[in-house]
């Protein structure tokens, strides 16, 4: 399999192009497909490799069985100018959030600020890919996301799942690049300690509890009958912050939505809070880059704790990543291009080539 | 002392009328003498004891050098109905935030959501203390704060602090009592690591690096010359994730307040970013509560891991605490009547009796 060699990489447009024609092909409309497949490589020349194009083929047999809706717009349920209410009808997350975004940045302009949340999305992907077509515009942004039909994270002090990782992303204008925040309140992913389990790999520290709630670095526990928990950021030792966290995401999202785990809902999807704030509605947005600038530098400057090579910003080395990746080309993680390839047959559409 | 007997106790509505009479003798003018002493003592109720009455004589020494102001109000900078901007003239940081937070609640009832920023606030202790006045009523409530004078807290993978501990409050209405979250970017808190240190104690884990950035649970490295700082909330595990929850509050207070460490302010003050919603412009006031309620009756019921004796929810605990306190009378931490004892004789206010 050609992408399991190292050093394989494809022109990220390339890319952008295949998964364009894939999610065309499996249904999607509008501005859809090429949505979608932006956002998921974006993830991928970011870094993200487990909610890049490593989703697609997941999404695509989603699209096939019908759990992820392909075509037409969400429903309104309540809109009054800078609260904004969608049910999702499960169309594809990613095109949701995106859209989500750009509409609350748009509100956030006449405002100040603008919140947008989708209840029965489909799942959105690497949330930081939605960052920086707010940021670009000299606005705050940030994107929430839990899946109301899974469990994975147990409250602080608790042994048995009730919330997801509940990831939140936050984008930050600045004199320069913007800050992008990704971060969850577990200390890792379904989809990292999945990889994990698969690759016969342990976590880096003890961040999960097995289904006796005994601390442990091994992901396999997650997947036992019952399975463990993934444990709160802050961990045994101060897991009430990563708690307290999921709670706040939790109902933003679910809350606000009117729709969660009250309704035992099934298949794989997403509930979403966007807010997005126009710093010039507040004290300036240049005294607002003149803030975060400030807070910037003195991180970037800061002299490294021992074993640390320099301290940076969050975001910054995806979007040096991401610079390389746009003029040497992206490496993929192993076995994408190789799980796509079945998925390209069968819908006629043409794999990239390797540069 | 008498207040550091074991089990000396006081009604509440003594010791606010104390602490009134205090703050009005102070020079404080019109509400702000009872909204602060309310404020100090429902701290104390709910067990936040190093951010109830134990600010006081503090707070009266900044009066009195005119580092606090006493009277007037906020210059409001920005009002764009759902995005308001004061600067807060170092007027009392906790008159000035259960301001912010009855006017966001007003606005957000118009709006769907209304944010209030305060730039140049002195300091507003408690954040959970402003948290009920919204969820009685049916709100979402975020308060979140951070001091541009005070650097405590180092960026994660550096050695040298940037940032204050950055706490954030977070009101949520169920079907039964609010969840009460009240979390930082760091560990643990300035107040907290102020008194262990000078009780000679240790932290429970290794929360914070010295100077040289060695993790360690001695509080004494924050107090060395260069001193050490604060780990973020994740520690040296995971520490990305309270760098960036840190990074998220310095922007929506400094940032969006157009004042903070860019300006090198001197003096003890705050930066305060409140936010309130209302899920009436959501997806409803019904749905929200059986949505919050659900997740909260899961985590109540949840299983305890070995050691714990149950599942608690953020808040539940400070709750019963204040019940209890409310017929019993509340134990002040040792050394707060002591304290407040020569301010008492200096202002001529009568000392409240212990029960």
């Amino acid at each position: 399999m050609s992408d399991t060699r190292e050093g394989v990489r494809y022109r990220p447009a390339d890319l952008i192009q295949h998964a364009t024609a894939l999610f065309a092909a499996a249904g999607c409309d509008g501005d859809k497909p090429a949505t979608i497949a932006s956002r998921l490589v974006e993830a991928d020349l970011l870094g993200h490799t487990t909610h890049g194009l490593a989703l697609a083929p997941a999404y695509l047999r989603d699209l096939e069985s019908g759990s992820m809706t392909a075509r037409g717009e969400p429903d309104v349920v309540a809109d009054r100018g800078a609260a904004i209410t969608w049910d999702g009808r499960r169309l594809p997350g990613i095109w949701l959030a995106a859209k989500a975004v750009d509409l609350a940045a748009d509100r956030a302009t006449t405002h100040g600020l603008a919140t947008v949340v989708i209840r029965r999305s489909h799942h959105i992907g690497c949330l930081v890919v939605f960052l920086q077509r707010a940021t670009d515009g000299g606005l705050m942004v940030i994107v929430a996301s839990s899946d109301p039909a899974v469990a994975t994270v147990a409250p602080f002090g608790g042994r048995k799942a009730v919330l997801t990782p509940d990831p939140i992303a936050i984008g930050i204008p600045t004199d320069g690049d913007p800050i992008l925040i990704d971060i969850s309140a577990s200390i890792t992913t379904n989809a990292m300690s999945d990889r994990l389990r698969r690759e016969g790999k342990r976590f880096p520290g003890r961040w999960a509890l097995d289904a006796a709630g005994r601390a442990t670095d091994d992901p396999a526990v997650l997947f036992t009958n019952p399975p463990g928990t993934i444990l709160p950021t802050g961990g045994t030792d101060h897991g009430h912050k990563g708690y307290g966290l999921a709670l706040l995401i939790e109902a933003l999202t679910q809350g606000l939505g009117g729709f969660g785990r009250a309704d035992t809902p099934t298949g794989w999807g997403a509930s979403v809070f966007v807010l997005v704030i126009d710093p010039v509605a507040f004290g300036g947005a240049g005294e607002f880059r003149r803030q975060t600038g400030w807070t910037a530098a003195a991180c970037r400057a800061n002299p490294p704790a021992p074993g640390v090579d320099a301290v940076r910003l969050p975001g910054e080395r995806g979007l040096a990543r991401k610079r390389r990746a746009l003029t040497e080309g992206v490496e993929l993680y192993p076995g994408i291009m190789t799980a796509l390839a079945p998925l390209s047959a069968k819908f006629g559409v043409d794999v990239p080539e390797p540069l």
